[in-house]
C-alpha cells in the first residue's frame, strides 16, 4: 500500500467549475459527477507523483445515467455491458419531443467511432455519494460497498366503485382510496419487518377522478422493494401480495399487483471490496461496510468485470435534490481511497 | 288530496329529448334535469285537465347548479336567495378561458331583465334523483327528504422529507404518504364511528414529487365530513385534527388541517315535507324518509321559503357518471308526488 493523496482542493475547484455548466435551480453537484472528477483527479494525481501503472486506466463518464431525458436509465453502461444492445440504446427516444439518443450523439458531435464495449476490463471502481443517511450519521467518511440491493418494481391497480361522496352510506361504500391507503401500509409494514436492509417504498400514485366530491373508484400506485438476498424479496413479494387480496377482500374491491421490473442482487467483487476496504484503513479513515440502495453503473458493470464502489457520506442523505450537497474533506477521502484502491490492484505499478 | 296522476311516457319523454342535447359520453340524463321536466310536466298535467292553482306555479331552471365550468356551484340560486350578490354571479369567470358567467348571457341571449330574487315565494318543491343507493335498496320509490346534510369540508398537507427510495432505511424515513395513508384510513373510520348518517370523503390526492424512486416528501389531500346535526360534525371535526396530529408526531411528520367549507345542516319545512309524504301515501307509493347528502338548489332556497324535495332512486346509487340512470316507473312516482304535494299546499285550487 503506497499511500498517495491527491489534491482535495483541486478535486472540490473541478467539481464545482462542472456544477457551473447547465446550472438549474435543481443542478446536483455531486450525484455521478463526484465520481468522473475523482476518477481525473486520480490520474492527475499519478501524472503530478510521475507513476505510471502496468495496466491502462480509463476514465468514463458513463452517458444517460439517470434517464431523466431518455429511458431507461443506465443506458451506456448498459449496452457496454451487454445488457442492452447498441441499437436500442441509440433509439432511446427524448421523452417529450421524441429525438433519438443516437441522433443527439450525431448533433453534438459525441458519435465517436470507437466500438461499444467487448473488452477485457481488469477491475472497475465507482466512487460516489451514498445517496442515504446512513454514513453521515455514523460519522464515518468512507462507506466500503459490497454490492448492490436487489429491485423488486410492481404497479398494483385498485378499483372500487366511484360515486358521489355525499349521498353514499360509508358501508356501501367501494373506496378504492381506503383500499389504497391500507396497502401503502401493508407495504410501509413489509419494509419494517425486514430491517435494517429492506426499502419498501410507494413513490407514485393516481387518484380517479381525484375530486374533492367523489368516492374514487380507481387507484394506481407503484411499489419498489430493495434488498441484498433475494429470500428476502421473495417473502417480501408474497406479503405484498397476499395483504393486497386480504385488504381488497375486506372491502369487496378488486385489485391487480403486476411485477415489471426485477432487479437481482449484486454482490461485488471480493478482491476489489477488500482492496477499497484496505486503503481505507491505510489513510485512516473511519469507514463501514453498506450495501448500494441505489442503481448505479458499477451494478452493470459488475456483469462484466470484478467491480466495487466506494461510497462518501452527503448532507442528511439528501439526493435527487436541490439541497444535495457534500462535504470537501469527505469527497477527498474517497478520492484518496480511491487512488490507494486503485494502486492496489494494479500492484505491477512502478516509479519511472 | 286529489290524487291526480301526471303523463310518465311525456316526462320520459322530455327527458330524452332534453338529453340529446348537448350529450357527451359522460351525459348525465336524470341529475338536475328531472326535477325541470317533473316540474314542467305538472304544469302540463294541470292544463290537461283543467286546473288552475290561487298561487301561480313558477318553474326553474337554475343557472350554473353543478358549478363545472363556472364556479362555485349552485350560484343561480345562492344569488336568488341571497348568498351571493348578483355582481359576484355574474363576474363568476370561466374554469380555463376566464370569461365570466356574464358574459356568456350577454352573448346567448339569456340575460333577461328581470331581477333576481326579492319577490315572495310561498312554497319551494323540487324532485330530483336519489343519487344514492338508500332508496333502491329499500326498494321505495320515494324519498321523503326532511333536510340536506351539513358539510365540513378541509385541505389536508402533510410534510416530511422527500429522498431517494433506495438508500434511505425505513427507519429514517419521514414518508408523508405513510402519515397520509394513515390519515384517509382515519377518515375512513370516522365516518363509519358515526354511522348511519355519517359521511367521510377523501376524493383528492396529489402526492410530490410522486416519483416511483422517491419517498413522498409532501401529500396534500381534501377531506370532506357530512352529517345532518351540527353536534356530530364537531364531533368529527375534533376527531379529525386530533388523528392527524397523533399519525404526523409518530413519524415525525407536519400536518397542516386546513377547514376551508363549512355548510350548516338545513332542516326543511315540516308542512311541505307532510305534504310529500301524504302525497306518496296517498298515491300508494312505498316511501321513507331520507336526508340529502348532496348540495342542492333547494338548500339555498330553503334560507327564503318553505322548502321541501322529493327523492326518487337511481340505478346502483350512481350519478356523475356516464352509467347515471333511473327506471321510468320511478320518475313517474316521483313526478304523481310532486303534483299532488304542490295541489296539496296550493290548496284554494279549484276546477273552472
Amino acid at each position: 500500500m503506497r499511500n498517495l493523496r491527491i489534491d482535495g482542493e483541486r478535486l472540490w475547484a473541478s467539481l464545482m467549475d462542472l456544477a457551473r455548466i447547465g446550472a438549474t435551480p435543481k443542478g446536483c453537484k455531486f450525484d455521478g459527477a463526484f465520481g468522473v472528477m475523482a476518477a481525473l483527479e486520480v490520474v492527475r494525481t499519478l501524472n503530478d507523483l510521475g507513476w505510471e501503472t502496468a495496466a491502462p486506466i480509463e476514465i468514463v463518464a458513463w452517458t444517460n445515467e439517470e434517464g431523466s431525458r431518455f429511458s431507461p436509465a443506465m443506458v451506456g453502461s448498459g449496452v457496454f455491458a451487454g445488457v442492452f444492445d447498441l441499437a436500442y440504446g441509440l433509439g432511446r427516444p427524448d421523452n417529450t419531443s421524441g429525438v433519438t439518443l443516437g441522433a443527439e450523439f450525431e448533433r453534438i458531435g459525441f458519435a465517436g467511432p470507437e466500438p461499444v464495449g467487448g473488452r477485457a476490463v481488469a477491475a472497475y471502481f465507482e466512487a460516489h455519494i451514498e445517496q442515504g443517511p446512513i454514513l453521515e450519521a455514523a460519522g464515518k467518511p468512507i462507506g466500503v460497498v459490497t454490492g448492490a440491493q436487489g429491485q423488486r418494481w410492481y404497479e398494483v391497480t385498485v378499483t372500487g366503485q366511484e360515486a358521489h361522496a355525499g349521498p353514499t352510506p360509508m358501508p356501501r361504500r367501494r373506496d378504492a382510496l381506503v383500499g389504497a391507503s391500507r396497502m401503502i401500509e401493508a407495504v410501509n409494514r413489509i419494509g419494517h419487518a425486514h430491517a435494517p436492509n429492506a426499502c419498501a417504498t410507494v413513490g407514485f400514485v393516481q387518484v380517479s377522478p381525484n375530486s374533492r366530491n367523489s368516492i374514487p373508484g380507481r387507484v394506481f400506485f407503484t411499489v419498489e422493494f430493495r434488498h441484498p438476498e433475494d429470500a428476502v424479496l421473495t417473502e417480501m413479494d408474497r406479503a405484498l401480495r397476499q395483504a393486497c387480496a386480504e385488504i381488497a377482500a375486506a372491502i369487496g374491491l378488486e385489485v391487480e399487483v403486476s411485477e415489471f421490473w426485477y432487479f437481482p442482487p449484486t454482490p461485488f467483487d471480493p478482491d476489489l471490496v477488500a482492496a477499497v476496504r484496505d486503503a481505507a484503513e491505510a489513510q485512516g479513515y473511519p469507514h463501514q461496510d453498506i450495501i448500494s440502495g441505489a442503481g448505479h453503473d458499477a451494478v452493470y458493470m459488475a456483469r462484466v468485470a470484478p467491480t466495487a464502489m466506494i461510497f462518501v457520506p452527503c448532507v442528511g442523505g439528501i439526493s435527487h435534490n436541490e439541497i444535495e450537497d457534500a462535504k470537501p474533506e469527505d469527497l477527498t477521502a474517497g478520492c484518496n481511497v480511491l487512488l490507494n484502491a486503485v494502486l492496489d490492484l494494479g500492484s505491477a505499478c512502478r516509479r519511472p
